[in-house]
C-alpha cells in the first residue's frame, strides 16, 4: 500500500510568554519543584487579540507559505480543539474564512471553496483522531492533500493546582501519499473510557438564586417570588433571554490532577496492549527509536512511563537493571512499590528517558500544554533536535502516546522518510521561542482576567478585532 | 473495491410531542402558514431528563439490541451533535458509558474499552462528515464495524421565528463492508464558506455591567470601583470565579432565517457543481431515484432546490415544462422571477416532488427540525415510506444533500441494497411517532424553560439523573 503521512509541519506560538520562576516567586511556590520536578521553564501566554482561531490560522498560513502550496490543493482542512469558540458553528469554519482573507491578493476569492473543514473534540486527543482519519482519506486519494491543525489554549483557574501547567498554541501538519517527514503505519491501539479526570462543563446556576445572591450581596432580602417577577421584568439581555436556568461557560475546566493522571496511565497502557494485540511482534523498546507522548507538562511521561517501560524489557536488559539495582529475579518479577521507585531512578530507565523521550519534552517546558496540539509539538521538538544534531534520522520509527481526558488514548507509530528536513519550518523552532516577549506577572494576571483589550505584542499578525453586538450577529467573532 | 456502507439504522425521539396547531393558537400564527406553507405537524419535545446522550445513547441501544450486535465488534462511535453537553469531553464518551453500563448485565464491563469515540461539529453536517470519515475507515479495514451517531435538541427562544421548527432526537447507523441497506459511492462534492448565518456563540458580559444592572433593578446606583469591589469580595460562585469577564452559554442559537437559507441554497448548488466536476457523466435527475436533504423544517429542500432541478433538466422535460406553462424558449432559457414562480408550481416541478423528494419529508412533519439527525431521518423516512408501500427499491440511487450552517455542504450518493429491509427498525416508524404523548402548550413552555427536574412522561429509558455538585466534578453529568 502507498505511504501516507506527514509531509510538512508547522506551528505558532503567541509571543508573549511568562517565566515559570515569575509565576514560582508570585504564588510562592518552590521553583525546583516546578523547573526540576515537572520540567517546566516557561508559559506562553494569549496576548489579547489572540485566540485559537488565530493562534490555528498562523500556523497554517506559515506552513502554506514556506511550502509554497497552493491553497486549491487543500482537500480538507481537520482541527482538533477543545478550547471552540463556538458550540455550532465550528472553529475550522472560522479558520476558513481567517485563511481565504490573508490568502486572497495571492490566490483570488474564496480559494478554500471546495475544502472540506470540521472540528473534532476528545479533549487533548481530538487533533490525533484528525490526523488518522486524515491518514485514511489520503490512502484512498493518494493524490489528495490534507490539512490538520491542533490549536488549544490551556487556562486553569488563577491560584489552581494546573496554573503552572498552562500553555497554547497551534501546530498544522500536511498530509500527503509518498510524506517527506513520517510515513504513518495504519495499525492503532485505541482504548476508552468514561471518566470526569478532566472536563470543561457549563456551570448551572437559575436566575431567581443569582439574584437572590446578588440582592444579599446589595444587603437586600426578597422572596422567591418578587426575585422571579424582577428579573421576569427587566430588559436588560442577560436576565432577559431566555428561562429560569443559567448556563455559565468557563475556559477553565474542572479537573482532579492524581485521579487524571491514573487515567492516562490506565489509558496509554491498555491502548499500547491494544496495539500489541494487533502486532504480535511489536517490541515497543526495540522498534521504536523515540516515544512522543502528549504532555499536558514537560515531565509526564518519564514519571508515567516506568512500569510500561518496565514489563517491556528484554531479559538482558532485565539482567542489566537487576545487576546495577542488586535486585534479585524474585524481587524483579513482582517488585514492590519501592523497588519500582528505584527502577524509575536508575540509570537505565534514566538512558532510556535521554534517548527516547528527553528530545519531545524541550518545547513542552519552554511553551506548558498544548492540550490536542502538545502531542505534535513533541514531535516537532524532537525533529528539531534532531536537525540540530544533524542525527541520520531517516528509517527510525516513532511510538506516538496519545491521551485525552475524559477518556482514551491512541497508540499509534510512523517512520522518518528521507527528505525529512524539507518539511520543517525554515526557521530553527527553539531560536524562535527564544525570541518570545517576557511579560510580567501583572500583565499574566490582566491577559487571563480579560482585562485587556488590545494587544500588548506589537501587532503584526492576525488577531481577534470585536464580537458583533449587532441584531442576529451578536457573540460572532470578526478578525483581522 | 469492497462495497461499504449503512448495514443498519434505528432511531430514538423523544416520547413527548407538541401539535404544531397548538403553538400556533398560542403563538397567533395561522396554522395553514406552518402546516401548508412549510409542512409542519408536530414537534417532538425533550423530557426534563432527556439530553442529546440518552438520546444517542436510546438509539444505539435499539440498534445493538435489534440487529444483535456484539458490542466488542464496534471499532468506533463517531457523534455529529451541535448539542454537545461539554467543550472538553465529547458527547460520545458520555454516551459510551451509558452505553456500557445499560450493556454489562449482558456482555460485561467495558465491553467498548477498545471503541474509538469522538465529537464531530460542524453545525446540522457533522453527522454526514461521521458518516463519510467512517466509510473511509471500512473501506480501509473491511472486517470492521462503526457505529455513527447523529444526535440534537433543536431548541430555539420561545417565540421566535426558529420556535415553529424546532425538534429533536438521533439516528445512529451501522457502518460495514457489504452493507445491507446502502452501498455509499466514493466521491462527494463540497463547498464551504464561513458564515454567520446561524450559530452558538457565547454571550460576553462583565461582571461589574451585569452587577450594575442588577443594582439598577433593585434600585440602586453604585459607582463602577464599588461594583467591582463588591463581585470580587463575594464567595458565591457566581461572582467568585474567574475574573472579570462572563459568557453565558445559551443553547439557543442566534441566526438569520432568509439569508440562511441564501446559504443553503448557495452552498448545496456549489457542492453538487463539485461533484458534477469529478463525475462528468453525473445526471443527478436522471441517475438519483430519491432526493434526501437536510431539512431544517419539512418543505425547505423543495422549496430551494426549483432552480437547481430546473438547470438540470433534459431538453425533454424542458419541452414539456414550456408547453405546460406556454412560455416560449427564450424565456425559458432566462426565466424571470415570475416565471420561476410559475415553473415552481408547475405539474412537471410538483411531480418531481412527490417522487423524488416528499417521501423524506414525512418525518421531518412529525418531529421537526432534528439538526445533524435530520438528514438521517429523513433517509429512514423514504425507506418507510418504501417498506411500507412494498416497493422494488433495491438497485435505486438515492442523492443526499447536507448542509451545515456556518457553512458547508456536503453532496454524495449511494443505491439501496437487496436485504436493505433486514437493517431496518422493526416496528413501522410513523407508528411509533403516532403513539407519542401529546404535551400542552403549558408543558411545552415548562420544559423549553427548564423548569421540570423530572420526567412528564412515564420513564423506562436512560435518564440525566442529575448533574454533580462535587467537588472536582462541579457539572458533571450523572445517567441511570
Amino acid at each position: 500500500m502507498i505511504k501516507v503521512g506527514i509531509d510538512a509541519i508547522h506551528y505558532h506560538v503567541p509571543k508573549l510568554m511568562l517565566p515559570i520562576a515569575s509565576l514560582a516567586e508570585a504564588r510562592g511556590i518552590e521553583y525546583a519543584k516546578l523547573n526540576k520536578g515537572l520540567g517546566l521553564e516557561a508559559m506562553s501566554v494569549c496576548d489579547a487579540q489572540e485566540d485559537v482561531a488565530t493562534m490555528a490560522a498562523e500556523a497554517a498560513y506559515k506552513l502554506i507559505k514556506e511550502q509554497g502550496l497552493a491553497p486549491q490543493e487543500i482537500d480538507r482542512i481537520y482541527l482538533g480543539t477543545e478550547s471552540a469558540l463556538d458550540a455550532a458553528k465550528p472553529t475550522a469554519a472560522y479558520i476558513l474564512g481567517i485563511l481565504e482573507a490573508k490568502l486572497e491578493p495571492e490566490f483570488g476569492a474564496r480559494c478554500l471553496r471546495n475544502c472540506d473543514v470540521v472540528d473534532l473534540t476528545f479533549a487533548c486527543i481530538g487533533g490525533v483522531d484528525a490526523l488518522l482519519n486524515s491518514a485514511d482519506y489520503i490512502r484512498l486519494r493518494p493524490q489528495s492533500k490534507a490539512l490538520v491543525i491542533a490549536a488549544d489554549k490551556a487556562q486553569y483557574d488563577l491560584a489552581s493546582t494546573g496554573e503552572y501547567t498552562q500553555g497554547a498554541g497551534a501546530v498544522a501538519m500536511l498530509m500527503t501519499a509518498n510524506p517527506r517527514i513520517l510515513k504513518l503505519d495504519m495499525d492503532f491501539g485505541v482504548a476508552t473510557k468514561s471518566e470526569h479526570d478532566f472536563f470543561k462543563p457549563r456551570r448551572n446556576f437559575t436566575k431567581t438564586e443569582v439574584l437572590r445572591e446578588t440582592a444579599k450581596l446589595l444587603g437586600q432580602e426578597l422572596k422567591d417570588e418578587d426575585l422571579e417577577n424582577l428579573w421576569q421584568s427587566s430588559h436588560y439581555p442577560f436576565w432577559h433571554s431566555g428561562g429560569n436556568n443559567l448556563e455559565l461557560f468557563r475556559e477553565e475546566p474542572v479537573f482532579d490532577g492524581p485521579y487524571s493522571n491514573d487515567c492516562y496511565k490506565a489509558r496509554t497502557s491498555e491502548a499500547l496492549d491494544h496495539l500489541s494485540r494487533k502486532q504480535a511482534e511489536l517490541d515497543v523498546l526495540e522498534d521504536w527509536s523515540y516515544l512522543v507522548f502528549h504532555l499536558p507538562y514537560a515531565f509526564q511521561a518519564r514519571r508515567m512511563f516506568v512500569d510500561m517501560w518496565f514489563a517491556r524489557l528484554s531479559s538482558d536488559a532485565r539482567q542489566s537493571l537487576a545487576s546495577e539495582l542488586e535486585i534479585g529475579a524474585s524481587e524483579l518479577n513482582a517488585p514492590s512499590g519501592d523497588t519500582m521507585k528505584r527502577i524509575a531512578k536508575s540509570n537505565l530507565y534514566r538512558q532510556f528517558i535521554a534517548e527516547a523521550i528527553a528530545p519531545g519534552e524541550k518545547a513542552s517546558s519552554l511553551i506548558g500544554n498544548m492540550y490536542t496540539a502538545s502531542i505534535f509539538m513533541s514531535f516537532l521538538s524532537l525533529l528539531e533536535g534532531l536537525r540540530l544534531n544533524e542525527s541520520s534520522a531517516q528509517g527510525k520509527n516513532i511510538g506516538f502516546i496519545a491521551y485525552g481526558s475524559g477518556s482514551k488514548s491512541k497508540v499509534f507509530s510512523g517512520s522518518i522518510q528521507e527528505h525529512w528536513q524539507q518539511g520543517m519550518p525554515a526557521a530553527n523552532v527553539f531560536e524562535t521561542l527564544a525570541q518570545r516577549q517576557e511579560i510580567s506577572f501583572k500583565e499574566y494576571v490582566d491577559l487571563h482576567q480579560g482585562r485587556l483589550k488590545k494587544n500588548l505584542a506589537p501587532s503584526e499578525g492576525l488577531t481577534l478585532e470585536g464580537i458583533s453586538t449587532e441584531l442576529n450577529q451578536e457573540g460572532y467573532r470578526i478578525y483581522s
